[in-house]
């Protein structure tokens, strides 16, 4: 079928409205009214339609009929990805899971709840709470990122140091394939080795595999409490020596280990933001939080001092109160001062801890010879996971800012994206992180679930 | 090619004995002499060759002339499997992981260490002790089963509740997959969102989609100390209630909560066994072990108080020693008493903890019809893992105990394995737990992989 022939598309149109009703489908002015994504606010949704199945059922039978038309259909959660993963041609069906929001009730003795894949991660969390359980993942984007979202692009946020991604937490899922057949994998165990773990397929894939239409989350007891510091060290080196001494004297309960390179601490604290808990000047600064009962803060000052004592740290201040907590949490998450100071490009990048400190100088001096580049960093680096920003400039600046941020990893075993994903902006990065081998391999999976490849297609490759 | 030429077969042999050396090859008596499992020790190996490769150069070489040969490859690890996941035919190759040892140095700082598949799960334990650090996967077997064994069948074992499973602990590996091409996915990172996650492929897939010949392990700071105690409690409700306060009062720090049933407790505590802690006659007992601090323990003892003052405990034991500490376990671990008293038949199953205490007694009630069935279970029941011993009778019977056990799981979502896997044994249970399509989804990657069904046909499905 031609992708430009109207009258199937008329047809297409016509029997999607008979499946999902007349208000599931989307289309003409009110969907170009939908900005394209999160990331490009000012664009307006492109797909030839957008339909908005209300279950399992419903979406089988629009994948379907897609599949049928010779169609593709392009999945969407809260469209907060920022990877371009959710971007439709003209000639696409942009799938969307908006009204597949229900949550089941809360199964508290098995720590476990249902979710359509509309749920938003607040809407979870919120679920969660309500039985005085917890849901960990958590991200800037919580309020519109969806579970089916998430899980597509294995989100990690800023607690997967502790819980790990989302991944972590799924425990089954309900995906509907390329040919419209549902894998039905909805069990509430964290043991089950009946083979293949189908739910893998469907984890950070993207939606190039199948669209997820439900989950099974894993719910974890509501932490106790907190205690959060920044500290000021002399190296990354020494940040390092920090997390693991943390994470022994606290048995993995070290939560959140967010490293702030100077330039990104200073940008975070100047004037007017939020005023800073250290002086500048240090060579390297960390956010620690570890969840623990009020009675062992102790323990943690005590530790602080041992640290300083051998002088892996140089300075540090401790919250007293959840207010000043927050303030610290600001210095991380108010990356909308790296907006405002022109660092528009930003990269999420993995590599080994111990390779973090020479990566870093690495990149900066090659950075350093790039006119009017600038550039911070800052990240998880107990996930392995660095956050760069740079000012965005012309079409070579940028190219050589991508080498120098990008290029090194593969020697270093790292990843050109760590939680973001690949959608189509790290298409052509891909490489860099994956042996030719490991690529022909996704591709051997991708052709046996999605022969005609129907699936968000040129995604990921 | 027929398997039954012999002049194939000696050619074979002789291209296999070039690749690995004379050494690496092992038939006729030799391998006669070998058991052919740990549960089989009285029958020999029945391959027609078993086969040592050095590395993954060799695997892929071994698995190559294996391919051209039109021979089935059987992986082979510690042969600790419990679902004759080894077993060979005489037309089939054994490949053995056993010269694959190595381990590299440890990454203290990123807490990784690099293992060749048949290094044993004891050596790697060893390996991170000796940098004080801690590989969390246990379980009985430690010292003959595998990095790779383990890996292939997701093993779970002690400490699941609060480490997770093998699955949980590979951050990276590399494969042979059945044409003899690399899959190579030896990142050591938390954080990689680059498309599909290769590892899951060969993780809990039992060596049908390829073998794997090293992994990137992750490695965790050292416990800093235990409580660990044995109580008693009304019934196996208030057991999961008890599981619930202890993982709140010390936030995921509950390494094990092992469900015994009474009769499991009367018969590992019999007269000449480990003498009981707390007397018989109550209707469930848990060991419940805790990684903390010494200073923790006070509130330890307060929690039990106070689930003692809600009647959730009946009574309750604290070990005031580590000799104490191991009695306690033995009463988990020595499994050989089943054996003693005739219960030899074990069963691995997994099912939501709301929903234990009722299929307990419905499995009891069913098995109490069927003449000279004595059955006892007990089990990681935070993991919804349920272990069942009983005794083996004849065809009919057994058929019916199968029945009582498995039957009634399909409609409680639960799982006919949750850590022993499929291999041979459990294939005729396997759809009671996975619908069509997730089988026929799992054929589809089978097929994609392996398009000749060389790697250890037959088993799982």
């Amino acid at each position: 079928m031609s992708s430009t022939d109207p009258i199937a598309a008329d047809l297409l149109l016509e029997r999607l409205a008979a499946i999902v009703g007349p208000s599931g489908l989307v289309t003409g002015d009110e969907l170009r009214a939908r900005p394209a994504s999160w990331t490009r606010p000012a664009e307006p949704c492109t797909a030839l339609a957008l339909v908005r199945p209300r279950d399992t059922a419903e979406t089988r039978a629009v994948m379907a009929a897609c599949a049928a038309a010779g169609r593709s259909v392009i999945p969407r959660g809260g469209a907060t990805g920022l990877v371009d993963g959710t971007l439709a041609t003209p000639e696409d069906i942009t799938l969307s899971t908006e009204r597949m929001t229900g949550i089941e009730p809360v199964d508290a003795l098995g720590m476990t709840v249902i979710a359509g894949a509309g749920a938003t991660i607040a809407a979870v969390q919120h679920a969660a709470a309500e039985c005085n359980l917890f849901f960990p993942l958590d991200l800037g984007a919580r309020g519109s990122a969806t579970v089916g979202g998430t899980i597509s692009t294995n989100a990690g946020g800023l607690r997967v140091l502790r819980y790990g991604m989302m991944r972590d937490m799924v425990l089954g899922l309900e995906a509907v394939l390329a040919d419209g057949s549902v894998v039905s994998s909805m069990r509430p165990l964290i043991k089950n080795n009946t083979g293949l773990d189908l739910k893998q397929l469907f984890v950070g894939t993207e939606g190039t595999l199948g669209l997820v239409t439900r989950a099974v989350l894993r719910l974890r007891p509501e932490p106790a409490g907190h205690v959060t510091a920044l500290i000021a060290c002399p190296g990354p080196d020494d940040g390092a020596r920090v997390l693991r001494a943390a994470q022994s004297a606290f048995q993995g309960r070290v939560s959140s280990f967010e490293g702030l390179w100077p330039d990104f601490y200073r940008l975070m604290t100047a004037p007017g933001r939020t005023s800073p808990p250290l002086p500048h000047g240090s060579p390297f600064y960390a956010l620690v939080e570890v969840e623990c009962v009020p009675a062992e803060s102790d323990r943690f000052l005590a530790l602080l001092d041992d640290l300083m004592g051998a002088g892996t740290v140089l300075d540090a201040a401790v919250a007293a109160s959840e207010e000043q907590r927050r303030a610290m949490w600001r210095i991380r998450d108010q990356v909308e001062h790296l907006n405002a100071d022109g660092l528009h490009r930003a990269f999420d990048v993995s590599l080994p801890l111990a390779a973090m400190d020479s990566y870093v100088r690495g990149a900066l001096e090659r950075m350093s010879a790039i006119p009017g580049c600038r550039a911070v960093v800052y990240g998880h680096i107990g996930d392995n996971n660095l956050h760069w920003n740079t000012t965005r400039l012309d079409a070579n600046a940028n190219a050589a800012i991508d080498a120098a941020i990008y290029e090194p990893l593969a020697a270093l075993s790292g990843s050109v994206s760590a939680e973001h994903g690949i959608g189509l902006e790290k298409r052509a990065k891909l490489a860099l992180s994956r042996s030719a081998e490991e690529i022909a391999t996704m591709r051997l999976v991708k052709r046996a679930l999605d022969p005609q490849n129907r699936l968000n297609p040129g995604k990921i490759f």
